[in-house]
């Protein structure tokens, strides 16, 4: 439970704000690169933080994030025209490099020096790992891209796709970092009846994952968790990155099952074992992007991959079919595509796709919910513990303290969630380490896979 | 005329309003028993009195209203499983009772009494006549149901439908007991203009009226009344249910022609000879539900009649075929389908349907209509009076004085409206004694019906 | 740049406003004479400076606007029956001259004299030229309909259309005073790269103006225009009907080409040559209509030109197809259809017709522009002192000074904008001077066309 003023810090993002003025210190993933697929192709409007922007890739392949509207009589920069170094405006020609700067003012004399007056907000943006990243905070202040790991690897081993969601995006965070919905939310009426067909296709699972814990997928581990307890004791512990929250589960006299998901500064997790994860990025107040990236650190990913990715075609991971402009088929206005039969049938909610089934959630809370009417329970530490970080990093920044995360890119190197099985008097803290000892592993083999 | 303060008082139906606490204390039609058919089916979205809600039926068959979001983190329970005797978020699986009551907590530790302390806001709701109808006031007041006809009657007797209505209660309930809008707003050409023809066909209806006052259908009355003058002079007295308002209209040298037209405290009107009537229930202060009740007693309704209603394809009485949701398919973004040709050649607004008429007049005033500015005449005194009685009542609910109509359901038993031909020296009293011999018969006639 | 204030001066039209006062001293373009096109057809809604109102044409054809709310109990007369010399509300009947006399008021006894009380808001109309005529102000300063061109020519030398536009007018009527947009907005790739072949067509075109300036379309003036320098030198002049501004082009050594577009008071423009124009007038303060008059001196129109206008399929003037309802088929919603590929190979935009691109520019600029935050430069000077006129005159109106324009409709007479080619030695005052020549010239013409 928040304070009325707590939950307005937490969820509001424009410019001067104490949440908006801590998200402008950091990269926020803007675009797919595909949206600025070649130079001078036509520019986007941006909408980030309750900014509107527009954005566009210049004749030299440079890209440039500008105010949305002409310094001169405001008309929108969408319709402009990107050509020759610059996007020039409909209206009356004015011309603007990716810097903002002004570089042709036509309706001026040309003995006017007019135009070195002229200068549109401009936000510096940087292309990597198949993404567009925006940097909108204080131009001295702008630090390295985090050493996330869809930033680390070949092309060919990551896909990174975005959707718009009807939501504030503390949220769908919270959503991210939420280790305890998985087993209803995502569940499978089998599952959730515990059937012996179920427990006994979890058993071969708990196998596997003994053998080769890197050779289940997400949703096989998913399906683990679920064999153990339904109140997971959940963990969590300040790293340099963020949160290491760790959810254990008994899944044996013995043993515990231990997931750690990741919480990055300053809206990313990364669910269990995977490199990949998900950001949160407000568009503004009661919409976000919801990024999804998935990373392989062993191999290639298939065309069959890639296709479901795209699609949304996929069974556990993505499952969110979009248009194009990246809305949801299955959205608010049509109830998430909910069938009643298949949630009598079938799954827990008769909604198809974990992305769907997150965005029925956490959007039916409504566009910013009412956190000073919730109940935390013992499995909402994690969440409780990264609005602690998120609203004392906001305060600190009032006072003068620069987030440490947004100055330290190497920070997030090799972070990646993990799961394992271990004894019951094994303590949380040797579990943060071993996930550590992990990270190391998983840096040093991106740094192998970079390797010509 | 009212003041504003008067109109914002009439108007405004939230929790903690004078009206919406006076409404809080009746029970309201809620959903029509169709809405929930079966034990375990899928729950509904209900939104009443400004309150989102949501509804369900329980496997027992107990039905339960409760806030529409989990105590949790606020997830809708509309996406909720309605299984085993209880509703289960779709989030983390918290499951509550038609109580409210948390009656299982899957993601606390079984020791943890945390359960205990979760409770959700909750309303009684109860099932009669095809309706289930919720009460939303404070337990300990909780009334019996008011003895409606539409409760009383043997199911085959009766038929209830409801519409969407896009205005304020207030508007639609005067529409209700406004008793001149008759000839004008559902007048058909021929009436307006007194063809020969027409006025034949009436004479007619006149002798069958003296005869069996019963026989004539509802339009039929309207039509008869169309023969009296057009200015009727209206009379309103107060009873123990609300208010019984007359219109008078010479129809010969010697005689008055008598409607009587009940209110039915806090929202019910009937008119003439109708122990059905309508509800005029808030969904909130811009939006209401129009109940629509039919009642036939002396035999069951045939399998036409009840088409016609369910289908809206009804000549007078209904008339507002509306989707699957309740909307109308005529409706204020259509201009209720107004075709300027009928309206020149056939009846006086060119919209097809009673229900259609009412709405586009209702509707067009704009969501709350501004009563500071309208001029009201002889013919308005039944609304005149019926505002008094509901802001009176508001006030002395604000004084602690409870509303007697609430308190005793017996006084709504066998009322309804009156229609007769009387010499132009009785006066308005002994009509209205007339009217409540009327009701005690129709009473009778209810016991007798309900005998196996 | 507006400071905030004058911002909100400039826009807000509603009663009572500056702004809004102003434009009540002056007739309005409401309604093409289409739209009530005959005794007791349909009446009509009309929104007016923020008012919500209806029209209507009686039986002997006279016109009326009328408050939209009957006086009883505020149903729309919109839905009303147009009918025996007035409009009869369809709830109860009452009915409404021309005048917002009540003329039957059927609810009452005939023996009362509340009918005599009951008094709607009316406004008079006017029809001429094609278009019905509002004034909206006090009713003892009603002046004379300006004599505008529109209505001083028979009915075949002339057309006239409107559009509804989603944005304030005070933007939509910068947009047609400006003379410097029209070589970026309405550009061609080819003229706008100065193309051998451009120049070579541009060549042809000025001796065709040389020798009989008249001959030359507007579109054909503006590629002439777009052979001088790209920033005109522009001047703004006082005249007794508004501005006339001046944009000066070096069309040779020797020579500028001159054009001179009209500013009437308070939305009238005219281009260069053109004794049509436009209006550009508030529905509310988010919306407007944008009104196309054309004005043939020498001839009627043809066929052809009256269906390309009617259909907006034309190259050059109106380009902006309708809806039934007068909505751009091109609008905000869709981008105006702009066309990335047309944008690369073609004109200047990527969007067809003028209209079109006016309306993209306007409209991107949001519905209301923050004036704060413009950089106006040497081609702002008209839209400059048109601001100036406009706030100076509704100052004065506050003071009690009421406008000259509104008082002195034969200001209007013969105002047409002009273009020349003059020696660089003649100054501005010259080219008023020979402009105001030609007004009289073109009032003569007028006078010889309506001529038996």
């Amino acid at each position: 439970m928040l304070s009325g003023e707590e939950n307005e810090i937490l969820t509001r993002t424009g410019s001067g704000t104490p949440m908006g003025e801590l998200l402008r210190r950091f990269w926020l993933p803007a675009l797919l690169a595909d949206e600025l697929p070649t130079p001078d192709c036509p520019p986007v409007r941006v909408r980030l933080l309750c900014e509107d922007l527009v954005a566009f890739r210049d004749t030299d392949g440079r890209l440039g994030l500008l105010s949305a509207y002409c310094a001169h009589r405001r008309a929108h920069l969408f319709f402009g025209r990107n050509e020759e170094c610059g996007l020039r405006c409909i209206y009356h020609g004015w011309k603007y490099d990716v810097e903002g700067n002004c570089v042709d003012l036509p309706t001026e004399p040309s003995e006017s020096n007019f135009k070195d007056k002229v200068k549109l907000t401009a936000y510096s943006l940087r292309e990597a790992g198949g993404i567009i990243w925006a940097y909108m905070g204080p131009k001295g202040r702008m630090p390295e891209l985090p050493r996330l790991p869809i930033t680390q690897v070949p092309p060919d081993h990551k896909f990174v796709i975005k959707r718009l969601q009807e939501s504030n995006y503390a949220q769908a965070l919270e959503g991210g970092i939420d280790s305890a919905h998985t087993r209803f939310l995502h569940g499978y009426l089998d599952a959730y009846k515990h059937s012996d067909t179920y427990m006994k296709a979890t058993e071969s699972l708990r196998k596997r994952f003994i053998d080769d814990p890197d050779s289940l997928t997400p949703p096989e581990l998913d399906t683990l968790f679920r064999m153990t307890d339904k109140a997971p004791r959940v963990m969590a512990q300040r790293t340099n990155y963020g949160l290491a929250i760790g959810a254990r589960g008994t899944i044996s006299d013995q043993n515990y099952y231990w997931r750690i998901n990741q919480f990055l500064m300053p809206f990313y997790t990364m669910p269990p074992r995977d490199p990949g994860g998900h950001a949160f990025v407000p568009i503004d107040d009661e919409n976000c992007w919801v990024w999804t990236f998935r990373v392989e650190t062993k191999r290639p990913l298939t065309a069959d991959e890639v296709y479901a990715m795209r699609t949304g075609k996929t069974d556990g991971r993505f499952g969110a079919p979009v248009d194009k402009e990246y809305k949801p088929l299955a959205n608010k206005a049509n109830d998430f595509q909910i069938d009643r039969e298949l949630q009598r049938s079938y799954n827990f909610t008769g909604i198809i796709g974990t992305g769907n089934q997150d965005m029925a959630a956490q959007v039916s809370m409504g566009a910013i919910t009412d956190r000073t009417q919730e109940m935390l329970g013992v499995t909402d530490v994690g969440i409780i513990e990264m609005r602690k970080l998120l609203l004392n990093a906001a305060s600190d920044l009032c006072e003068g303290k620069e987030p440490s995360e947004a100055l330290n890119p190497d920070f997030y190197d090799g972070v990646r969630g993990v799961s394992f099985i271990r004894d019951k008097n094994a303590p949380f803290d040797d579990c943060v380490k071993e996930m550590l000892s992990e990270n190391e592993r998983t840096k040093h083999r991106f740094r192998e896979l970079r390797k010509p």
